[in-house]
């Protein structure tokens, strides 16, 4: 049922499984970028937060074992386990949102490149009928002006075979 | 940041923001939609499970108010405290994964919608410009085939004008 | 491990295993004292808050169902959940620093008795031996006067006995 | 209202503020006792696990910053979450256990000192009443036996007295 988080470089959004690194402005990232963006600078590449203090960026298990588990928040007061267990699902919280709003902004890309293509198929038929009816209008015009010299082919052979028996008899 | 849950009936979807009802097999639905379902049965209209208990179907208020909120687990102990407090993290979390199953289906089902446009305009724009060149060749064909005849009609018409001057030159 | 808590009616301290009645104030009483209390007056018997809202005195179950403990909180938002949790715990951890307190002051009252018997016992030794030794010191006292007394008996016994000789002897 | 936990050594006790050493089997040390302790074995001082995990013996701040708070759980699902949060409230409710059965052993162990002093005071006032009771019938005892010699001594005094005036009479 869990729903993997992902890194939040936009051109690396790789499923995150096991290690991650994380920012007190919220946000995830894979290991490798991490190292790659944080050995830059200490602004988070995501909403560029300055993160100059010692637990604004840390490297966390996703799979923690039984025993970490167990100690990590032992000895806590129950007031201070359950600020952090909010602020742990608050995290997650708007990772959940963050990505929601991505795949509605992916769907709405996609919906509007579907628009697009449906203008597109429209203009082409429209665009190829009107060609296609243009060709055949100027077909028909050429059979029928190839019909008409036909004729007029066939008219001037038959005068002309007239004439030649006209011209056969009169040299009798 | 939160997120909003939906009515789990499909044809409806209505975003729940004051009152809804749970079931405890994990779904939600508007008061309407489930006023509706739960009159004509026990069945939960999302999974088919059988909801015969009391608490099995619960109005619930999304926006409880601060005497609530202080007493609903007031009295309890810690861990049924924490147990409670992880079955509705755990029913949210379920709610949220099939919202985002739904929003991916959605997403394949218009980039499928997508695809078939695409193979559908490279269909048109193909048959198109295969349709459009027949219709050149043939355009082609049929003013070879004209320009022929009225060659033909003027050499009849050169040939019929030199046999009227070889008639009249015998008839005088 | 679940620690019961008890009526906080100071008069009753049963502990609560089944049915409870909780404030917004954060106490606790059983079914029986809260029905004589809250029939009298809408005034916290602990702390005398006023609690007119009608979420403000809630009875609640101690050992909910399953199907309760899975619908209750069911389609809140993980936010609300958390807040909801975080007040169960606080006033389950007010509870126990009561019970806390109370034992604290059990203790020192049992301490203060055990001081008080101690220097009681302490006087009792004192006094018994003071009077045992003034009875002692009346008691050699006695004696050495009883021993007197005796050796006066016998020597005035001597005395007769030789008056007598004396008086035999002149009468003779 | 936060209750702050004690050294689980049972001859150290010291309240917990700041830095604490927690085990995977539920007990804390103050840093000096566990750093003494844990030099010497691995075997835990109170219950005797045996604890060789990485994660078993952990130091943990019991004031943890904002940063830490925010960032120690991020990025792990709310299943998880809600799972290291349930194992962080079942630690501190067995430490508050086992300092409630603590508690009530020193109660027990105070009213039992307080009963032993009880039946020692009666004892005392028993035994020194028997005793004054013996030595007051002893004295009573001695004042009759001494009257009963003055009465002797003033008798033989008296008859002395009467035959010396006899002697005297015969005398002349």
């Amino acid at each position: 049922m869990d729903i993997e988080l992902k890194c939040n470089r936009l051109t690396c959004r790789t499923s995150l499984t096991e290690k991650a690194v994380v920012t007190t402005c919220s946000h995830i990232f894979c290991v490798t970028c991490a190292n790659e963006l944080f050995n830059a600078s200490r602004l988070c590449p995501a909403c560029e937060t300055s993160l100059t203090e010692p637990d604004d960026v840390v490297v966390c298990s996703l799979q923690p074992t039984n025993d970490y588990k167990t100690s990590v928040l032992s000895g806590l007061s129950p007031s201070t386990i359950l600020e952090i267990c909010s602020r742990a699902i608050s995290f997650w919280q708007y990772q959940i949102h963050q990505e929601n709003s991505f795949q509605q902004a992916v769907l709405r890309s996609v919906n509007d490149k579907n628009a697009q293509l449906q203008r597109q198929l429209d203009n082409v038929v429209r665009e190829a009928n009107s060609q296609i009816e243009l060709l055949m209008g100027k077909k028909s015009e050429l059979e029928r002006d190839l019909e008409f010299e036909r004729k007029k082919v066939r008219e001037l052979q038959e005068a002309a075979r007239e004439q030649s028996k006209e011209y056969q008899k009169l040299k009798v």
